[in-house]
């Protein structure tokens, strides 16, 4: 079976994502990309399929562009999303959308989620970002993809590094994540579900969206990330 | 045993409202239609039976008009709700009452869920109606058969279409929603209660009604329902 | 062994509290009284026993004035307001103290529950009431005993029948309900929970106190418990 | 294997953390102190690994200035908050840190949790105190022993005793909880995010931060704690 391997990281990531009750119903889907062949390919969940019943063989197999290489079934709905974050962010190796309750709250109410903690600044450099809405005429023209699009155009006039700022919400839609693997792109699908609720809660109590000292949050990020990162067993 | 096939499915639709916990105690019913007969007939949840103990023949079978056809246990007292909305939604098949916690919390604040991202526009085409209560007049002439009454006049008040707004908050008590079947009851009856999770928060967090642009939700809910639909097998 | 039918319809009701997760740790207890006797006699959880590892023998018997008749251990240190509240409200026969989530949040911020919604009238006759403080005096007095005589205190104040009305806040503290059983008083716990719940969310999207109709509130209520029910398999 | 029994119950005390969902992924850690020996010893997490793989030998061993007395993996990268806290609050054998969801949350908004009721009371005495934020330089020099140094400065200024007060917010970051050992550690995290829980809900309902009257909170925390405590069965 074409790229086994990463079919089943892709499966057992669209399960984590069931598992950690990320995204009811099918709202919710993950892909991986392998970007050592001639010609990257794109492995990514059919649409609409139940996450308990799918196996390696149901997933489908694209190219950058879209255009199905393996499979029998229909690619997620979303996949020109990740195809264009594929191509725009050459770092990433795995994408996860959901629709998690607290970050999509967070989505829908058109706000960045501020840095108000550790929690947060351990994984995240500075605020999730929200995107723009979409114009009538990006939707019209190509939903899917117009919606990568407004991710990269955010990250571009931020100045934002899609590996410190590894998630996004888009405006009026729902978060997504990536990671350097299919795994990694469900933890911080699942962290920022996490620190959407610790904000949530924050927020109402009346923290401020300046929230956590810059040089907290820079020191917390660097632990992790930095060169001199002083946690786990490294 | 009559309507064995349909028995069992709103057996399994009353079940399923247990194991999603849409339905603390014995807080909600399913009901489904069989109008392929003569007349039609409603097989409806038995009144206050706990639902792991339901079998089939607990079921009763009504016609339109709420008379008992076939079952020893009394029916749910929503019933006359039931029959109302099937006499009044030709297009439906299925009927699920629950008491879940967010949509039951916008029905008591007496407010429509808005429309504010793409979970819900996925599922219901406009905000979330809610009712006007019923007078004292209305209550006491018949109480549940005008809950019936009440959400069909504000489905014609706002030229609402049953098929599109699968589902109403009936002020001060609870959701109803509804499916082609029993099966598609439940799953909307489960979305309006997410949507009503998510519209929560954001609203909290400061999100407008008029939240999420028209031209998005137009989208989200032609892709999944309109004549050119992309999402799923199909 | 005394009385040990009741025995195992409290220890049952002291396992339930823990099992619908309304009291954490051993935050709760449930007592049972038998009146048939020349005396009557309470049976009451033993104070600070893990539920799980709780027998029947374990469970403590005492009289209306808290005077142990039979058991090893220390009985709930709130006894003395149990057995106030039974020799007060001579129509009950169980009683449920629990600090569930949002009964208490409602309890230590100094409100009653309002009446918003059906699920409410169903159970509770007008809004769920929450007792004054107790003053520097009776806490130093007999803490244990006036907490029951506050609860008796804003029955009579109010009017209040405890039969209509299962349940009260205790200010600063959390709720007691009762039932004419001991699992009536934790369904009845569970209930008050539930509908603490609904009334926190619409109180948040600005439900008013005065939520519900006056008429379709005291509909709900009898058809549940006046003469003319129509709920339930009776 | 050295301080065999220690081990077990700072890895008992870990799971606790996991089991009881204070903190998702590996956002936690406990340790306990043996102060029998000549020289104290500390047991701690390593850092980074999977609550569910970890045996007894994978803990670390320290003395009270971190140094690695026994172990072959890294120790918590908090290990300096802990045994700074061990140093300077000698009647502890016990410290759990976790990011449980509600306590971090008031700990992001920087805000002490008011003693609003009597579960409160019977396991703080006074408000669950939030340290300073730490300085730019404070981070710079020395940011994890620098956090127990905020802890140990809150307790010294506000002239609180570390055993009435067995917990406290790190502002912009989270809660750490001690006890008597490990086990009670847990337990004090554990209470500290239900009390935290009540104390957002009760806020959000409107109940000012004075909210329980001062002679109501000490007669509870001294019916658990003082010299004539009445709770369990001692």
């Amino acid at each position: 079976m074409l790229l086994e391997a990463l079919r089943k990281q892709v499966l057992e990531a669209n399960q984590e994502i069931a598992r950690r009750g990320l995204a009811p119903h099918t709202f919710g889907n993950a892909s991986g990309i392998d970007r050592l062949g001639q010609e990257p390919l794109v492995v990514i969940k059919p649409s609409g399929v139940d996450y308990a019943k799918m196996t390696p063989g149901d997933l489908v197999v694209t190219d950058l562009d879209g255009k199905i290489v393996d499979g029998r079934l229909r690619p997620s709905s979303d996949l020109d999303t990740h195809t264009l974050l594929y191509r725009e962010f050459p770092q990433i190796g795995g994408i996860v959308h959901t629709h998690s309750e607290f970050a999509t709250s967070w989505a829908q109410a058109c706000r960045p989620i501020p840095c108000l903690g550790t929690t947060h600044a351990d994984y995240f450099h500075g605020p999730v970002p929200v995107t723009e809405p979409l114009s009538a005429e990006e939707v019209e023209e190509a939903y899917v993809r117009n919606t990568g699009a407004i991710i990269v155009r955010r990250f571009r006039a931020g100045g934002l590094d899609p590996v410190a700022v590894p998630g996004v919400l888009v405006a009026g839609h729902a978060p997504f994540a990536w990671g350097k693997t299919p795994a990694e792109a469900v933890e911080h699908a699942d962290v920022l579900e996490y620190i959407a609720r610790l904000a949530y809660r924050s927020t109402l109590l009346g923290a401020p969206d300046a929230g956590l000292p810059l040089h907290v949050g820079e020191h917390h990020y660097q632990r992790k990330h930095g060169s001199k990162a002083t946690y786990g067993q490294r």
